[in-house]
């Protein structure tokens, strides 16, 4: 079975489409970790309204959207920079920084290696223990920041969903001083823990002036076509990554909707309180067919299946009935078994459990 | 007084907007070359339909829009590379082949000197003479090829509307595999170009696997704020280019937007013709008031006025009228009384002499 993620990522339906003979419109999309509720009503009325305005070039200081930012997270501006996806934000922190070696906790989003070897970069990499949550251990992360120039880590982390504790994150960052290395910690996922403000160093980037936070406006706002995202760093950082963006890289729609985003504080609430309903209800439907589930805390579930039913098999039978899953048989320390699920809606959630139920019954595999 | 354009650009509307207490929309923006018929109807429809795609991820392989291209190119799909706007393609360029020394021709686009700069190569550059409409001569840039690893040429050049001659394009083609020197040409203005195909190398990029052609889809189609432009060279550098290129860097309604384009010949043809026309309008205008125009073929102008008005004067007072010009003193090779105006639409043109006539009366310097 030739692999789906033929570019290295979940949400290509294009590919998916071609695979499966269906329409793009017409897939049940678990692959991609969006917001289920789907981008505001209000930001989309307002986008198009003022599709016009394309006809400008975007504002290469990207003000506005700065501004709003720097009042919602209450931080000056010179700690922001905006970026074409929170992909660019990485790319320019490795372009910026130049580090030889990078450091990585498998499993994890993989464009923290691609990008890295991307940009010349040798990658280093631990690995995490199922029997943790994949979390490596204090130790292993400081021996990786002894060893690298660089670290990326992932709070939740992508695909075990994992969050690092304030402790941890205090203890990483000090430890980042102690050696130099950049610590760059991938909050793209931060905003669908409930209280996200105690999971991360934002408010104390003063005292870790290596430390840069990568965070995403797609995922919440369900706006991944646009394009949007952001770094979070000490102004000295800011500024050595703002030298490598390219002019006008973040287009003008997508600076637009990224300031309506962020008014829409109701609509993140109760993509909270759905994600946390819906994903128990996800991780009971999966384990009652015996398949393993780990305690994630964002969008999306990391799920091992049981017996001879592999991630592949399982994703070809899903995409048979329009439903695309997100196999992780390619991550490193993750197993063939190994597949992510995207936590949606009540009528989606039980349409998925219903395909997967058919497929495990079918295979034989059903505890 | 400060100079205006703070980001190295034209068509900064919001610093513009500030400087002169105006609001963007009211803002009538000759500093930007954007086709001034705006956005085709039926894309800017068919965009505000399909806006609800924002919910996915881009296709990271960008196939619709690439297949719609190489059908109207004639070519083969693995000779181009769609990017985030020209400006990324010529970031790609030099992000992957990593020259040394780059080659500018000046008065040039600003981005070739600082995108190089950006990543860490030296700038050597050549100056154009007026009196030869600024276009260096063969031999400079031959001394150019030989002298750096990679060198930028416009045709049509920014800021002064010189085209080089199919005869000059293969000469130099030549002498760039003889030297081994990559020779990027800026074909962002090449579609306001009558006989355009007369005047690119696209078809004989199997010849001159060196070449490299930089096209936007933002000025013919006015569509700056989206974003959009491609790389057109040999599928073995468009291959290098891609291996530098951000996971999703173009966005999905940049995407869709340039499908849609593609099929919009009528369009261009018309703008072509109003560009024609006005240009000459333009030029005649601008002559009357003693000031000296270059015979340029694109949709702007590179303008030099006389006596005591200078172009810093000049675009402050058209600003106090609402009008934005871009001042051309920071140029290379240009002076203190150049500046650029786009071309756009009779009764725009005739509101802009009318204030350039009043200002050039007041100040005493019309002919």
């Amino acid at each position: 079975m030739k692999l789906l993620e033929i570019y290295g990522h979940g949400g290509d339906l294009r590919t998916a489409a071609e695979r499966f003979g269906l329409d793009t419109d017409a897939i049940l999309d678990y692959s991609a970790n969006i917001n289920p509720l789907g981008p505001p009503q209000r930001v989309m009325e307002a986008l198009g309204q003022a599709l016009s305005a394309v006809i400008r070039y975007p504002d290469p200081a990207h003000r506005s959207f700065r501004q709003a930012l720097a009042e919602r997270l209450r931080l000056p501006e010179d700690f922001l920079l905006p970026a074409n996806g929170a992909a660019e934000a990485m790319a320019l922190a490795i372009l910026a920084l130049q580090p030889k070696k990078v450091g990585i906790a498998a499993p994890c989003f993989s464009e923290y290696g691609q990008l890295s070897e991307q940009f010349g970069a040798e990658v280093v990499a631990c690995v995490g223990d199922p029997e943790r949550d994949f979390k490596p251990g204090m130790e292993e992360l400081f021996s990786l920041l002894e060893k690298t120039e660089l670290v990326f880590i992932g709070s939740p982390n992508n695909p075990t969903g994992t969050l690092y504790e304030p402790g941890e994150l205090l203890q990483l960052a000090a430890h980042a001083n102690e050696t130099g290395t950049y610590l760059v910690v991938d909050e793209a996922f931060l905003d669908f823990v409930a209280e996200e403000k105690q999971y991360t160093l934002a408010d104390r980037l003063e005292e870790f002036p290596r430390v840069l936070l990568m965070r995403s406006m797609t995922k919440m706002f369900a706006i991944p076509g646009l394009r949007l995202g952001y770094a979070i760093a000490h102004p000295e950082l800011i500024r050595r990554l703002r030298e490598k963006q390219v002019s006008w890289s973040v287009n003008g729609l997508a600076l637009l909707a990224g300031e309506l985003c962020l008014r829409e504080a109701a609509y993140e609430e109760e993509t909270r309180r759905l994600v946390k309903t819906e994903r128990d209800f996800l991780m009971s439907g999966v384990e009652e067919l015996g398949w393993r589930t780990w305690p994630g805390e964002a969008n999306f579930l990391l799920v091992r299946s049981a017996g001879n039913l592999d991630a592949a098999t399982l994703q070809e039978e899903m995409g048979r009935r329009g439903i695309l899953i997100r196999s992780c048989a390619m991550y490193a320390g993750l197993t063939a078994h190994d597949f992510r699920i995207a936590v949606r809606s009540r009528s989606e959630n039980l349409r998925l459990l219903q395909a997967f139920r058919e497929v495990a019954g079918q295979r034989g595999t059903r505890a």
